[in-house]
């Protein structure tokens, strides 16, 4: 287990191009665009939104999950919690953070409770992605939430224990490094490699533009050969309309 | 890959017919009188409701994937649409067609996309049932959705690729033909075998007339042996409520 | 299959003990602290909440299926319906029951459709923790339902058939023996052991005492190091503010 | 958990049953007639052949495994053995018997180890189809094994116990009574309802007699039309062969 | 179900070109040497050999199976046999040919048994990749096998039937097309796309020719850095072994 | 990655230990007896014997794999393989070393090819446990193989890259630290934490006293109540065996 010394800080994006993100770039656009960037395994596949509607975008911290084995880590919950890494993984928090973690996938384990989510949105954080389950969902702050499930159990009740707080992360089959972006939406959540995520903002923007303006044509019965993608012929039907609307 | 010339269009049942089996036929009466019918495994077992509430009835559209090879299939999404077979498995929509695909059960590929969805809308599709994932789920436009799950992943960005159009296919285990009747609410979706279609919605109205009587009864405590299936000895009172109640 | 006149009533608590259990024990606190009391297996992992929101707290009744063998079981649904076991199993239903079934995770056998859980209802009972599906969800009366699934089909359309009331099961593969007592929200459902009962109703009333008050603290951005567990520094705090609440 | 006072023994077909089974009736044989006789799921789908190369043919007693609770079943290994059930199932053992068990499927609990499996073999047990392992692979006896997996843990070490000895079961899916006949060989362990297994061991006969003759031809590269099922075409050349080789 | 009368037979390479991949390419190399020709996913993941030390190399006659609706497909197995698309699937077979099966992982189905076996081997048939069972592999003829299992189940008791023959397939995730080669060991068994066939054919030569002797060093305890791959230092000492090896 | 220069080696027990321990202590008898120091989970369980009867006892190098994401690890196999992390897990191998993999369960990598296991064993390596597969099975050298199975695959051909060597690791859903002894054999390897392997060596002696006379006594058909476990009444008669047999 990590000594709790040992544990850096992560280093965050500007809040600029946090926007960006949050404002041109979904889950969907993230992965197709990290695509063509040359990254084509970038979703977290397995945790799902149990806060529909909700969606999140920055920095993750890390926390890592090991198999116990009672030799190793046999204690109970609240035999002195500054042993308990998942709070760790918590006290760096800053507004904007997103934690993600590797919690082996594991459906009789809650990670959080309702006290550590309530004191990590009081810290600014906006969302959890779990390769496994909270408990207390039912009282659960206002926040985004990407699990596997929930569980009344607690986080060492069943077969694992906190290992290790941000560093690289295998979050249900994806690898994720401390700093690097999340965004998540009703479609799953993606890692953006934080070295990508300026050109991937880049690329949102150029995405969105004619987009309105095809979805428009086509839930009014026109030809997806037309307007999806926007072929030369449709274009200056867009241009009119780009014009017409002020765009 | 099936040459698009050679997609051939659904033969569509009577708008009467689907009426029929709207009104009186939910995906539970379609299941339990189908097996009277000597069919036992119409349901289609793995896609659940993604728009919770909503009711379909419609002829099957069907659409294949097939794995990905890299020498069979390895272009990029954008290359040439038109060669893109999840494209020509719309175009052929019209008003009241379900979609359903064989997607082989693979949870990080996103069969349709928002634009492609809204085009099929557009056109008067009215569901889709599918083994496998759409992306853009936020922004689905207003249908019903079975599915396994969402992902931002585009449908050829991992391993698969659309194969065929229209030809029966295997939807997570159940067999269905293009023209078949899907009918799909919260319990899932049943593929109704077109040759027996009249006579399901014949059934389905003889077998409604009691049970709203016996529901009555049953929800202000009266004995199930008396009321479920509705006894000889309570069918006077059955009768009685029928001539007060008009019908 | 059992005689349904071997079936025996279950014993059922005091209604002092399920409404202190309700008010102070979440599914949450009820795994914790039976682990605590050596119980550290009674979640009842699978079945989830399929009703949001909804909290229950009740004596198990319990429904056991087997796999069907032709020749052990090859009837239809109507054929007699005194001898098929489901109804048995709620023919002895009272005000606050819960039925907890063992349907061997089979996702194509509806174990109760609207009727049978009107009855239920009808007849007092509260909720439905099943290792399997129910049919007819669209039209389910207003209960608690923790379950895997929902289905089309009907409870012996498939493959497996009910085979005895009130014994102790193996639900999802958690001991439940009838008259255990079932704690169920959206964390999912735990069996307390009958035994045990009181001893962690009291236990959940000193559990919340100093929780609520904490809470508070850690949403304004309090630190967890002093107020969960509630440190001794932060004690006198907590004091003052149960005076100044009138605690 | 089973009085051990009150297991019942099981009822024993005779040698000669058993005799003209093993001669003529392998498990595919089984299966394909006992489905022609209306039982199409006496498959004991999951566990597989240890002993490649060994077939079995004998009545089945049986045992039950149930989900360990803390507060249910809390006790070592050696503490009172005459208290442990999965003993008592063997204390039965006659010349000729199969033990069947529903081990749940738990990869992780061996159900019998070296010194159990040597007593069994030593009272006259030939077999073991069991939902799990076995622990002691290594040291085993010389005797027939039908198992999911091997384990080095010991049967009540993580999460069952014995419970029920000499009662239906369920074995990976399919219902055993005690008493059955169990076939088992290279392809699977089937299940023979034991009335009936006579008319089993005369369509066994029937159906070997031509078989030697079409395997013959086709080896030799004949028409699988002419030779299975044999053709009347091909008929007289059996005839005549059945004469040369004195059948 | 296709009709038997449309069914195409494969294109098969020279006898050539199948020895020298007999001789230099193992599955092993197939997969690496594919993948240097950009194709990753050759491997046919799931089946497993049955039939321990042995190779196989051969063309791919391919048959499918789809899942059994019971008005499509309601019949037993000997009615009228010609109609059982898995025979035709078999009356084409020539010297070398390799039968290669889409049987949706289904492990209650027995796609051949050892009279259909025997029949292919007769014809010159050498071996068989199934994603599914065959049954009767006690008596099942000398031949590679590739499954995932056995069953004593015939190919159309449970829930699938056979739908077509030498069409392209997806057997256990991989594509397969006719004709193509399958190159299977101990290792499991490998598509080679037909286009890919000589390119592939040549790679193994020229990787095989260092091994053996670096294979040589290695067992003697030589460093691994210089002997794999081989290095430029090593290079001299090959040339010497070469010679003296006479190679 | 972890930088090749970072590499711990690992510490090794005596061979007096490791020589008590292949002795006396089976992997059946390590669990059990771990069971009873507190361990309950020390099996290592998913990897089973690719080399039956084999037996080894050794302490544990270990390697960890993860997710490959296109940025993070993008490289093809022979690109520089001195940064391959799998060979440097190698270069420390030690005669008795036995190396543990966490191969993630991924069935598509084969973590080691005959090259470098034929490299390891010529360094005195004698067996490996991995959470996955090797390729090359066919032409393995001779040494202990537990394996969640084989493929033709290379190492980085899909999803995962080596990423530490000589770490904790999570082997299969079992905590296993570098210099932890591994006792594998038939029923599957046991992970024996370092500080217990002596006080384990010694209970193994005294275990296996008794059993060789009880397993006699049980082939013979004697009773289970008398000789296993050894009873006070069967003692003087072991005490007798022991004299004859100069024990």
């Amino acid at each position: 287990m990590q000594d709790p010394k040992d544990i850096q800080d992560i280093k965050r994006p500007s809040k600029e191009l946090i926007d960006k993100l949050y404002k041109h770039v979904s889950s969907a656009t993230a992965a197709g665009d990290l695509n063509k960037l040359g990254v084509s395994n970038a979703f977290i596949q397995g945790p799902t939104s149990y806060t529909p509607g909700k969606k999140i975008v920055g920095p993750a911290a890390t926390l890592q999950f090991m198999p116990k084995r009672d030799d190793v880590y046999a204690d109970g919950e609240y035999t002195d919690p500054e042993l308990q890494l998942h709070r760790h993984a918590l006290y760096g928090t800053q507004a904007g953070d997103v934690i993600v973690v590797d919690a082996r996938g594991v459906m009789s384990s809650g990670v959080f409770g309702n006290m550590m989510l309530t004191y990590f949105v009081g810290a600014g954080g906006i969302g959890a992605v779990i390769d496994g389950c909270i408990r207390d969902f039912p009282e659960a702050p206002e926040m985004g939430l990407w699990l596997k499930g929930t569980t009344p159990n607690f986080h060492t009740q069943t077969t694992q224990f906190p290992y290790a707080v941000n560093v690289p992360i295998d979050c249900s089959g994806t690898y994720v490094a401390p700093g690097d972006i999340i965004i998540a939406d009703d479609d799953g959540a993606v890692v953006v490699p934080i070295h990508l995520a300026e050109e991937l903002a880049e690329l949102g923007e150029v995405h969105a533009e004619w987009e309105e303006f095809s979805r428009q044509k086509l839930e009014a019965g026109g030809d997806l050969r037309l307007y999806y993608p926007l072929s030369d012929q449709a274009r200056p039907e867009y241009e009119e309309w780009k014009n017409a609307n002020g765009k």
